[in-house]
């Protein structure tokens, strides 16, 4: 078989597993949402699928949402917010906006209210600074940014709560595919602040859902 | 001046500013103690300060324990825990517990409970499975490994809370001074992990506070 | 002449030569082969040959089996396995089959009896354990991941033979189109593991049928 | 003969040569100095020069002041101010401030009023804003900064005058030496900036001067 | 919002937005314009927009002119020169020319008067030297080089004003995609010069014009 | 405690621990020797100890023989040979024999029977070439180089058993610390090669023991 | 205008110019043809000039005959021999021969006798060993690898006259577009081997064509 | 043995070994110097051995003259010149002087006459340009640089002799340890211009030296 669906991670990990779209074939995809749903799992994500790809599937019988800004699918309904509070999306640029729509909906789907502010960038840090009351209140801040690897540092010096950083590819030159906004991330001196993979939206409102659940355990 | 202590930071994010200790001098480290005192600040986190340094501090009359394990001087007491739950400290070899040793002090002087596993690298995986019971009671976990950059995705995929990585220099030749390990640990494909520079056991543990201290805004 | 048949290979070192088909047109492949078949060599491999160019080839006259999935052709029928015993194969995830599937042929057409184990990815650690007894069995294994460059270290420790790890170019971002998977795979403190190029599962299978066959010389 | 002493270069561009005493011997600088003041150049600076080569170039005869912090000795006096304007040097962190004083003292040697705001980082964005005056008054900004690599940035954006950045080798890890902040400022979408190598003082402040001197030539 | 448009930018910086069109739609961009044109500004850059989109853009009806050979649009009238001094732009090859557009319709679009001379490569510096007056001419020179990342270093001994340079992605080979021009130039030790991103005329003709309309504020 | 010896590991693997001198203290080689001995293991090999730790081990009453060629310590006896054959192990340059020794050291500690030809460069091919019946004879060969790393690429070409290449971190300038040698043996055609960690003399020893001692599962 | 062509090359370096095809239009080689024609050359190159470009150059009345395998036109008849020597040209595999075509035609053109020996890899050492004569002949030695950086150390120990490396971007993975063979002919430690720029067939020959015709100027 | 003596290099090629003393022990080198003088070699090189070693060498009875500036040893008498031309040593800086020495030490040990002209960098172009008939007269020319990797570049476009490009590893920052020099000088567009390892002075006059000594073989 070409997978082994872990139909057990929603009990060991308290999330269900999520279909990466970009290697497979839409038969693949179609395969593993079927055991999916044969396991018990109603609500699927499935990222990194782009138009075509996505069409293959519907015309396989696959019954799904298609997210066309966030390159995504979604089996099933969106839920309802149950985190503890809220997560803010703020991007540097307009051209960052296509990472930041596979983590608002990626943290949608996983039980957050989100909140989203665009072209943030600190070349024109009154665009930021204007923004301090959804800074103050968000439990979790995502901060997205190619150009303008700056963005998270400034950010977490303003904000009392978690930053997670996605560098973007968005850029040229010494940008490097987003190497140059991920290294100048994690060696950014501002407290609070972690970083994921270049153009991850994904991954940033997975962890960033995380937190938002902690329930206290103490 | 050779400094601008930030003192409003207590305010404006919940946590008083840490000294980062490498590139001062022992005079300019007492200098802002001092400033940072007058400011009604009582205690004092100062980092990556060899034994050398602290003992000129100490000689200028300023007053705190070191912890050489840690590379790092506390002024005034470590306060009780009073965080939501348990940070988990894994380390991958026995030569990642430097690294270590500074998060679980930066953990505990910002008021967190810490627990503490080494040698649970992945190369022998059920070092690291008899830990599942420390896993699974965590808020928080902190993974620190060099050479096998692989630690932090395995536990990624065991845990159900959320997991920050720092790679460490630890290792040789195609480590790259702990780039491997950075960029291993960004790729990895496991979901709720996010990664700090290289040897940031400080950043980690100071996220990792942040974490555990959210009171739930909703 | 824009080749030099290397006839001999087969009596120097008991393997007979393939053709590394990426950098030549069918019409040099054809040329290849008659050269080989008319030397006495039965059995070719043709590597990294994608369908229009074997399609070509095929035009031309030449005979033989394409398998598409290894992006391979191979003139003659395989052999039986006589080998000392089994070559597992093991993915980290579904988009690295098809290098998986290069060995996989590879290996087979080399002699030695193979079995796979798909999707077996560090960050479900249990999908991979519930492989023990193929991992206890196996004489050689092959280890392809790309995202979980973690994959062999873990292997290694578990297993009690060689293990040949092979980086793939799956993944984006910090995955540096295989470069970090590499690293980390070569970096890594898990004894007996060795490694190869990037995505060059022909290698991986072409070493491990090497050991699969030594027939001890003492 | 080691040298060829450019004294045309005064006539050529407007300023005086410069000894670059890194690589160069006691004796070798000696020599230099020594042409230099034969063909009638009163004023030298000398970069790069640690304390212990410093005074062996004393012990030769040769009358400098040495300036410590700057690493860098002058023969002959300081002049006063001619410049146009005021060059404004800014530091991210307490730890840049070495690679600030060359800049300072290269700005001074050239002719220009300088004025310097340290440890302005921008994980404390505040520390930068209430220098909003001094950014306005300055006819060129010096920005220099190793972990924090956004500050330029962030200036370029506050300021209606050209910036030039300097990236330091401040840091650890992911800084890669100086390489990351380098990549850092190159890669900023703000407009107005341009990048000097990293820990280069000097040359940052040259090209200041040369700004500060223009004359309107319309 | 997709964007924040920055109308205050004028008069803080002195210079009007412009917009980066490589990541925008046609209708993200005439969003922009519209945005821009109610706030008042009537001359508006649109930089980095290919043929395609630009013929997209006028579709939608907005008005402007198109520039192919600088990949960029310019609605409403380029002004009259209104610098202290002349912006000579280099290029070191033919193929470096596309890049050199970019720069002289920047500047000309920012008030300034602009000469080129392309060609002027140093493996020819007859080529070069022959230009003498231009140089001498110049308030700031711009020099764009890809495979002679030497251009900008003996430009720099040979004028007194400020030189801009700007790396090209234009080689092959070890040029790796400009980064090797770009770390010539920042290593080169010529004084004077000043580095920006890969292939951005656009930002190293936005640091010449400020140069150029410096007023002194002495 | 400082570390988790994996006493199972012999009954796992096939091999008993080893322990990694680096990054440890005297004293926690000496609690991992004793935490051993008393889970039965007689033989103990240290790894990359230098002289001094040596020294100090040996004060605290541990026993072994320091072998200071390989920078490494034996506790107990090295064994007779029982592998199925001999391990010819290579180097390119006197330069690279202390890696070789660490090699042999350790292949001889795990019970097998070593050859060693310096200084075998193909700089000067005649010198290996001469060695044919060694390279016949070897069942698994271990090819050291680090200016040459062209070596293990004609071993590869030249012998019918796996060829395990050690690049080392000699040379200087673009030998990049080892990993020019390393991307260089990976990038071979060679087949039949594959490659360990630069300077890492004791995995490939490890990796060519576990090939030696293949019993034939079949 | 978009180039200064250079007409006094030819007297200066004893080499007329050759025109790089790459970033030009076929409108800009036709004029930079003209001119170098009025100027009184007769035979002129144009290398990585693709079928297209050449076919548009054709119809633009331009007259010249096409080396499809060279990428290259060549304006007027290939001159006859007239260097001191026979230059060799190696290549390590079929797929290296387009950049060895190449720097055939450019040492024709420029006057050269030519030798090619292809596939001459030193996988199959016994295959470039059989070249023993053509190696003892040649008076420059050009060698080509990608996958096998190690061809040109091998011949550099065999040859008692200079070594031309090229290395080439064929390959994958670690090869790194070719970076990976470059830096290994940098690194090795053959004597009498230098090297250019990746595919750079041209430059080699060059080269190769002025050592060819040195006539001795003692 | 730690070496296999090529003793039968000289008639292979033309040219008796030298010794490379980077990694090799005083007692070492004495043994590999008795083996050659044994094997009729009178005159040896040994280089990269600094004065501590040269010293124990000659404590050993070794008997040679010790060169301090081209960190080399030399057995015997230098030769009386018997190239066909003159070797031109070119360095950018004072600072380059020492890779210089050990070109022209080889230069002069392998029987050539060289010329040597310091401090001709680019960022002074006449003071390269004044040296116009050096360069024409040198039948080749070795332009040694690390700032200012522009040199070879230049003198590439003003001579008729081949020209052997030696980056350096002087210089901080963005060289790279010269790495940056090494591209720059194989990017670059001068034709003629081939390069060797960073600091490798000796490699550049040993190629130089081969070409000075081409008798013609037609
Ligand atoms: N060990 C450390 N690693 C990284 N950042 C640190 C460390 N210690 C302190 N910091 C950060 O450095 C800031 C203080 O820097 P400074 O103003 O240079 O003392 C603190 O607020 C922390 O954000
Ligand atoms: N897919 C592959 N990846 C890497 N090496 C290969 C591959 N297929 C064949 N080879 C090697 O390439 C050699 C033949 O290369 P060539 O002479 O270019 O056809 C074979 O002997 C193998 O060593
Ligand atoms: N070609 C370009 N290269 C780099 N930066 C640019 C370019 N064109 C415009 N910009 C910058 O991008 C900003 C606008 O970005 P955006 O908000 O994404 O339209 C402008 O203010 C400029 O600073
Ligand atoms: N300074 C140097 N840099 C690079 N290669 C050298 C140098 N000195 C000697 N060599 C080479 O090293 C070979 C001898 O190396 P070895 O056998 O290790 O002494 C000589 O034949 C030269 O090809
Ligand atoms: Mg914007
Ligand atoms: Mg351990
Ligand atoms: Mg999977
Ligand atoms: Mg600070
Ligand atoms: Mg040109
Ligand atoms: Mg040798
Ligand atoms: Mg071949
Ligand atoms: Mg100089």
């Amino acid at each position: 078989g070409y997978a082994q669906v872990d139909t057990e991670r929603g009990v060991r990990t308290g999330v269900s597993e999520v279909i990466y779209g970009a290697g497979k074939s839409a038969a693949q995809i179609a395969g593993i949402v079927d055991a999916m749903r044969r396991a018990g799992q109603e609500r699927i994500l499935i990222t990194r699928m782009d138009e075509r790809k996505a069409a293959e599937l519907a015309e396989m019988g696959c019954s799904f949402a298609y997210h066309a800004e966030a390159h995504a699918g979604v089996v099933g309904e969106l839920p309802e917010p149950d985190g503890n509070g809220e997560i803010l999306v703020l991007t540097a640029g307009t051209s960052d906006i296509a990472v930041a729509e596979e983590a608002v909906l990626t943290a949608r789907f996983l039980g957050n209210s989100v909140t989203c502010v665009n072209d943030a960038g600190v070349a024109g840090i009154h665009r930021l600074l204007r923004h301090g009351e959804e800074i103050a209140r968000a439990q979790v801040i995502i901060a997205i940014a190619g150009m303008e690897g700056a963005l998270p540092s400034v950010v977490g010096g303003l904000a009392a709560c978690p930053v997670i950083a996605v560098p973007t590819s968005v850029g040229y030159g010494a940008n490097l595919g987003g190497l140059t906004a991920l290294l100048a991330m994690v060696n950014s001196c501002a407290s609070g602040v972690s970083v994921v993979n270049i153009d991850n939206g994904f991954g940033a409102a997975y962890q960033a859902s995380l937190i938002n659940h902690l329930s206290g355990k103490r």
